[in-house]
């Protein structure tokens, strides 16, 4: 046993996992097997689901099932609403009200008290999980707005009934495709640091509300989750800035100030999200005939690239894409959770399946032992 | 760098702490230098919070500002305390509700959307939540059983004031420094799975409140702070079985039945904290004329010692200490929450201070990259 202080853990491996290989020098990652490029291109985001919980891909058959079952699930308690009309009514932070709700949820969740070995039980929470995930993240934006919620209707999709609760209309077919796909590529990306807090959780047998809440948290932090907001601020004030984006950011970086959306623990090369958003990008600006947050996002790019050496990341792209589907900035990181929640739950059921506590050690670094002054000495 | 998995991370020093040192041989716990044994003795509750958040222990004027403006916080807002309400009409399990609840608190905290790296906000958020628990856990057990909750008392410290809310009388001096020992008991140990838990979420720079969640919800587990509440259910069992409670524990190894409250992952004799409230066990069944839980517990402990090698843990003797004092069986995991705040608060804002993200890797042993097959070849 090593006594090397692993800070940040690093490179560190904590556990076998078959759900998700990151390749950071060839810049690939994939999915049980399937490249991400494959997946985004002709697998919906039920099917990565099911890929990722049941370990094969669904046939038809499954697929309808798995759909209609996820479907069924996505009305959430009144409580539940209830508190999340008061969050929203309190301006709550989004990530911080979805962490809320999410833990509530399991007050209402028939299988709550089962032990988090019965597996069959846990992915049912998991369904539900995912499914009310939508709701509850659409009803607060809208209320947010002084807007009623929209119930969901279960004849749309996943993605599609998401958009339709959110804008409580039907999205066309492009910006449902689009969104979709998003989520495909937000599913699973190994032991990040929320997926590594649900199976820190998880392995104390603990359950899986308590895990996913955990991890809401996690992603919260602007060192994970919060850069595609960041992305997309920084693309607005380049836009009300009226410079050219490369000399924008070259000001940015002579006033020290840090470039969301670049650079990642794990890829040395561009991540191949970012490469397939960057495409996707580019369609819906020309679809609307305005390209400049394309533009402003390729330009910092080069800037990045050539000046600095750092590629983007997922964070990046997902930014102008999500803008121009007419998304809130600050729901961007609460859809990255609606994604990743798929890959939370599939990790929280693979460690617990071959369950070990995760107990750290910390270098004790305090006071020798010392006597213990009474207070009128200190 | 070893490229060696470490599941459980067991042994491995993942940060420098100043906060509590453990000797598992020696069955040694250091809180910043003071032996448990002195500050169980000499120090209260609010002073060791001090000291864990500050670096020192607080003289006579330290102390008083501290606890008075911890007391100045008891008091719940409404919507929270009404999701407490509903959390408790739908009998959600109680750490659950305090995971939600404690979630909720930040909708309502003036500092929420401070950054991580102001380290004075994240000092009055973890005053907040820490004077709030009580007031939750109170008004969550009450409400269960369908009593009203009763509001805090600022001129009673932290234990007796939570005593107060839960019993709607003051307790008796007896009780009161029990429970404050109990506090300072639980308060801190190094990186257990809660504590790593906290510092997993707080390592993407997120808040406060998403961090004491994760390590609510990870305390949850029956590997973890489930362990006391087992201990006083098996008491209850042996005492009702009308069997010497060393007869009972040998039936039950022969069924294979786990014995709750023994071994710790970082202890290989007995559990310094465990002494300390092995005696005041006692000396609650003598005052009572009732050694019944005492003398089960301590025939179980021989048992254990001499057949099995096992020392027992903290959770053992809390079980019969709690139970002693009329606490609500189910109550005794949240009040391990209520003393431990207290550490991930102090880990949160040490770990943050020279952070690094929390992110290792996983080995993968899934499928080698394969053709994505259409639905209906699958």
């Amino acid at each position: 046993m090593t006594d090397e202080l692993r800070k940040g853990l690093e490179g560190v491996p904590v556990a076998e996992s078959e759900l998700s290989r990151i390749d950071g020098d060839a810049g690939e990652l994939v999915y049980r097997g399937y490249t991400i490029e494959d997946l985004a291109r002709e697998a919906r985001f039920a099917e990565v689901i099911y890929l990722l919980w049941h370990g094969h891909l669904p046939d038809a058959d499954e697929l309808v099932a798995f759909e209609e079952s996820m479907a069924a699930e996505r009305t959430v308690d009144d409580d539940v609403m209830d508190t999340v009309a008061r969050l929203a009514a309190a301006d709550e932070n989004p990530m911080a009200a979805l962490r809320t709700a999410v833990s509530m949820l399991s007050a209402y969740d028939p299988d709550a008290d089962a032990p988090a070995s019965d597996t069959e039980a846990t992915l049912r929470k998991g369904r539900r999980i995912t499914a009310k995930i939508p709701t509850i993240l659409a009803a607060l934006a809208r209320q947010r707005d002084g807007a009623d919620p929209v119930p969901p209707r279960e004849e749309l999709d996943h993605a599609a009934n998401f958009l339709y609760m959110l804008n409580g209309e039907e999205p066309d077919e492009v910006l449902a495709e689009t969104f979709d796909m998003a989520l495909v590529l937000h599913a699973d990306h190994g032991f990040n640091a929320s997926t590594f807090s649900t199976i820190v959780t998880a392995s104390t047998m603990s359950d899986l509300h308590s895990a996913v809440t955990s991890a809401i948290g996690t992603l919260k932090g602007p060192l994970h989750g919060g850069a595609n907001q960041d992305v997309m601020e920084m693309l607005q004030e380049v836009d009300a800035s009226g410079k050219d984006a490369a000399s924008w950011v070259e000001t940015a970086l002579d006033e020290d100030r840090r470039i969301p959306g670049f650079g990642h623990r794990v890829y040395d090369v561009k991540d191949p999200r970012a490469k397939i958003l960057g495409e996707r990008s580019k369609e819906l600006g020309e679809a609307a005939g305005d390209l400049r947050w394309y533009e402003h996002s390729t330009a910092i790019e080069e800037y990045m690239a050539e000046e600095i050496g750092l590629a983007p990341n997922v964070d990046f792209y997902s930014a102008s894409t999500y803008y121009q589907m007419g998304i809130p900035v600050d729901i961007y990181t609460p859809i990255f959770a609606m994604s990743r929640a798929s890959g939370w739950i599939a990790h929280a059921i693979e460690y617990t399946e071959d369950n070990r506590l995760i107990r750290p050690r910390a270098r004790y670094t305090g006071p020798d032992t010392r006597e213990l002054p009474p207070v009128d000495e200190r």
